[in-house]
């Protein structure tokens, strides 16, 4: 068969779901389409690292055509796509039409506000890279404004860094900018009282972790306070105003930092598809993870829906997407044989998370580990899923060198 | 004497020029204020790089605070000197106010285009760190855009990089530029045609590399040869509109891509002084590097105009503004003691620079090199000027991995 008769799949999105697909469709008799509207695929679980000074891009980036060098029946093509016709079975990306045999959707997912639009217009998200340059910039300026404001009031609001939202992301970033504050910045800025400075993390419930068991979620709030992060529960965000932030019950906290974490939905690509979303505007899709009525489309990772044996649905994270690419490349493959697809099914591999240098939380093989031992098994996973030989090794000198020597080197102020 | 009553020294600019002023006058009776727009030193003779993703920022710049960590008669401001009182003997910034007792001005240079309205419209420059990633980001979307571009004469314009200004920046850039295609890119675009890429040199005089002897002259353009840089000489360039270029003699070269290395002139700060300039807009000095009439207001590096014993004007050179630094901190301490300040005399040190992997031009003690040794010497000592230990280290390994690999590992678009 000639490769210009080999079925065609197409592939949106070249995150951690999009890559595993593509990845295990090597050896099966396709083409491949591969889109982007970047030209990397980005280590999303340590963005926020960028953004607090302690990783630069090309530590968790890496080129898509680089990755995919050596695997001839795919192509990458970068560009948004703005359509998606699932009758006529093409995309249409920037003015060309891509047609498809087979469509797998890894769009992933965005900054969910909720509506609360003072918050979007003014507050900090650690959605790309793009905007975790903007976040560091901007933490690294309110110190430099404050360095020269002889009025303590607006001294202590430029050096109040409010981080909303206490899961993993939200204490991940509480955390690491507690420790950028505690053990970098009072050393560049010898003038300056740290007790001026606070790291608070806002919680609309009534739990740091919500989807973590409850001797884990202690754990984390002991590391949390030990880091002199200051956790505020029940603490619903009313509004925003870039100087001033304005919870449910009146309270307000002058600060020109937000960092919002809280939320998560599917990318807008999802909204324009004109099929039925569920909650976070997530695609729902049949057990076997194809568009209900479009057995040849595929949804996985973030902008998937898709409801789990407890009644849940599946949270947004890269172990999903990673399982999903891997049972609809199995599907895709039976169908080429003409045998029917099989249902997912999801093996929760544990959870993880980081609060700072030798501090982590885990629970995985139905153990939970909190402290060192969670931070060393975090530092272990990370840098080895971290794609790039000199990436990992990079990243490998930086840690070490951070973790010797409290140091941080990325504290640029790089603007337009 | 409080360190309150020790004579105020302010120092304009985080350059060459003013991080050796600032330093040498670290165990010297003063305070010391150093201001820069920006909060890092950034290693200028590597920007290049940056553009032609070789290096990523944080390799060629450090945060000022953290190398003036330990020098405890320092302060950092980071801020804009808009304008400055010679009379009243104070520096506005940003609205603040600072009042010197001496003052060091060593505010640099920026691109000059001579007027070219067009070209500084279009053109991408190596100027600061941003727009070197601007360059870098276009450099690559240029790849993207042609390789799905199916018109033939469409793709060669947008394969078509120029790079105008054959002295030593411009030379290293092509060089580099035309190695990161050949050893790099085309592994990334297989379908592509090499052949319709390709990498110009254009020079208005009649020689590469004006200020360098007759030989290395002619070694350059050999090397650059090699390279498949294709070098024009006396092309004058006469207009650009992003497509197309214009030379003088009419002839027109369809290209999406030029990169502006033609000229420098001292940053726009040296206008708005009202005081004498010369060529290139550069203050005029006395030979102690006073500014006429202000014994204790200090000109040094890019933005002086100091003319040599040879009645040429010194070169904007990095070695120029240290050796200048260290007259003014020693003129300065003489005249803290009631001695007359001395004049400047400039020790020649040589001349290098790099035509990309293998290949580079010096003169050094007397002697021209060119070829592999002329790059280890270039290597050897741009590592060890890199400030910070661990900035040599993470680009050692990257060159080394480069080296050995033919690769480069920071290909990324990163746009807001």
């Amino acid at each position: 068969m000639a490769a210009q008769e080999l079925p065609h799949v197409v592939i949106v999105g070249a995150g951690f779901g999009g890559m595993e697909s593509a990845k295990r469709l090597a050896h099966t008799p396709v083409r491949i389409t591969l889109i982007d509207r970047q030209n990397y695929h980005l280590f999303q679980p340590l963005l926020y690292q960028v953004a607090i000074a302690g990783l630069v891009p090309s530590q968790i980036a890496y080129p898509v055509r680089t990755i995919f060098r050596n695997q001839k029946n795919l192509t990458f093509q970068m560009g948004e796509v703005t359509r998606i016709d699932f009758d006529a079975h093409y995309v249409k990306m920037d003015g060309s039409v891509i047609a498809y045999d087979y469509l797998i959707l890894a769009v992933g997912g965005q900054t969910n506000f909720f509506g609360l639009q003072s918050v979007e217009r003014d507050a900090f998200q650690l959605k790309n890279i793009e905007s975790a340059i903007a976040t560091r910039n901007h933490l690294l300026e309110m110190f430099e404004r404050a360095s020269r404001e002889a009025d303590a009031d607006k001294r202590r609001a430029l050096l109040t860094f409010a981080v909303v939202g206490a899961g993993p992301t939200g204490v991940e970033t509480a955390g690491a900018l507690a420790e950028l504050i505690t053990h970098v910045l009072a050393k560049d800025y010898p003038q300056m009282d740290l007790k001026e400075v606070r790291v608070l993390l806002l919680e609309a419930g009534p739990h740091v972790m919500p989807s973590y068991p409850d001797g884990l979620r202690k754990a984390t709030t002991g590391l949390l306070e030990k880091k002199h992060v200051d956790v505020m529960l029940n603490a619903k965000l009313m509004d925003y105003n870039g100087g001033r932030i304005t919870l449910s019950d009146g309270k307000q906290i002058a600060s020109h930092t937000l960092i919002w974490t809280a939320g998560v939905r599917a990318a807008e690509l999802a909204d324009q598809l004109g099929i039925q979303q569920a909650a976070s505007s997530r695609v729902v899709t049949e057990a076997t993870l194809q568009l209900p009525n479009h057995p040849e489309v595929f949804v996985i990772g973030d902008a998937a829906y898709f409801v789990n044996g407890n009644g849940q649905p599946l949270p947004m994270l890269a172990t999903v997407a990673q399982q999903q690419a891997k049972a609809v490349v199995k599907n895709i493959r039976k169908m080429l044989m003409g045998e029917q697809p099989e249902s997912f099914h999801y093996k929760d591999p544990g959870l993880l998370a980081t609060i700072g240098r030798n501090a982590a939380v885990a629970r995985i093989w139905g153990l939970s580990f909190s402290g060192f031992i969670a931070w060393a098994i975090w530092v272990v996973l990370h840098i080895y899923r971290l794609i790039g030989f000199r990436n990992r090794l990079v990243v490998l000198i930086n840690w070490a060198w951070d973790y010797f020597f409290y140091e941080s080197q990325v504290r640029l102020i790089t603007k337009e």
